[in-house]
């Protein structure tokens, strides 16, 4: 049943805000930006629901530092020379699970809906972050963020974080 | 106008993380923890804009104790014997509407996406929760949950709660 | 990276509220209220990326003061004689980007989908809210909403405020 601890609750306005933050970089094209929303230790992996329960641990994407991170957004960077696709990340309430030794634990339903250059839009994914957050240098930042999309068929050339 | 009640406002927090909290038991599919939101004496109903606004009180769905819900759940778990598509809650910012005698009045949208097992999403419904909260046993619990879907088109053989 | 300073992180409960009750106005087809979330000298419009990208100010909609948002209202009024579709807006989580002399800076994603009165439902606009927010007679105002549409191929007949 739903935890109800106020100290837990009463960092709903902080989390609310670094996923707020979070979204906004990546839709605004701001990939640089990106790794700084993680912990210098830090685990980020995609992955899927099946992928999952199968207990596969590989993923679409994977990184356990924040230099891994930034390699990414400079491999994107250069392959996607052409004008490309817009995202657009709605993230839903998170919920807060427990703290221990200063490490929080939240879940965080997200759906991304991607805008194509004609202006079509389309559901693009669906699915959860599974965090671990930490305070660095006087900011949240994310130990760690397990990306577990609903749906398997999601795009192997992912061109964005998600 | 935004009433702007600073008490009432203050309960956003707790609103957001009970809202995440529901969401995130359906869909994980652990449905019987989902009885446990609601109060002892309550009404969970699905319904639509359209008969709601005809005046037919009847719904989808229509509970008017915890009971009901736990014998839903079993009919539910009966039903689905095979494995199923999956769904995706993702709740919108609450409204705090009013309180009165320690129950609180809130109304919040939602949109939920269906999963397909070959990975194929679609928009599954959207609607908006017509909620009484009270707390009960130190936790929020629904003494009402009214869900009242936008379509009228809405799978009469609803596998899941709303 | 994502501003933590506790006293603008300390609004967002507020700015949630205000979001959540700025949707449900529209999305119950309650326009006659809609004018009363700006402040009395205000600026909303509608634009796309593209856009604002190319320096054209211009948009779907304009208006820089509550009477022209009332007159806006009057207008759909006369032309919607006729039953028309629905509308549903998810608003994301706001991040609140600063305060300066009073007047806070928000950016929020929105989702909206539109319900047809068949039923059928379909991603009508995504975007994002570039708000400064004010207080007027003790509630939170919009000084200025530009809601920047992330697809070009928005309706030009738009019959609700986004």
């Amino acid at each position: 049943m739903a935890e109800t601890d106020p100290l837990l609750v009463s960092l709903q306005p902080l989390v609310a805000q670094l996923n707020a933050d979070y979204a906004r970089a990546i839709d605004d094209d701001r990939l640089e930006d990106w790794p700084e929303f993680f912990a210098e230790q830090c685990l980020y992996s995609i992955t899927s629901t099946d992928n999952q329960r199968q207990g596969y641990p590989g993923g679409l994407m994977y990184a356990d530092s924040k230099g891994m991170l930034q390699d990414r957004v400079a491999a994107l960077r250069e392959a996607n020379i052409y004008e490309r696709q817009s995202y657009r990340h709605l993230v839903g309430l998170p919920a807060l699970l427990g703290e221990t030794d200063g490490v929080v634990r939240v879940e965080t339903p997200f759906l991304v809906v991607r805008i194509m250059r004609d202006g079509r839009m389309d559901l693009f994914a669906t699915g959860r972050y599974l965090d671990a957050i930490v305070e660095e240098a006087g900011a949240l930042r994310f130990r760690e963020r397990i990306v577990v999309c609903d749906s398997s068929r999601i795009d192997t050339l992912l061109a964005l974080p998600l």
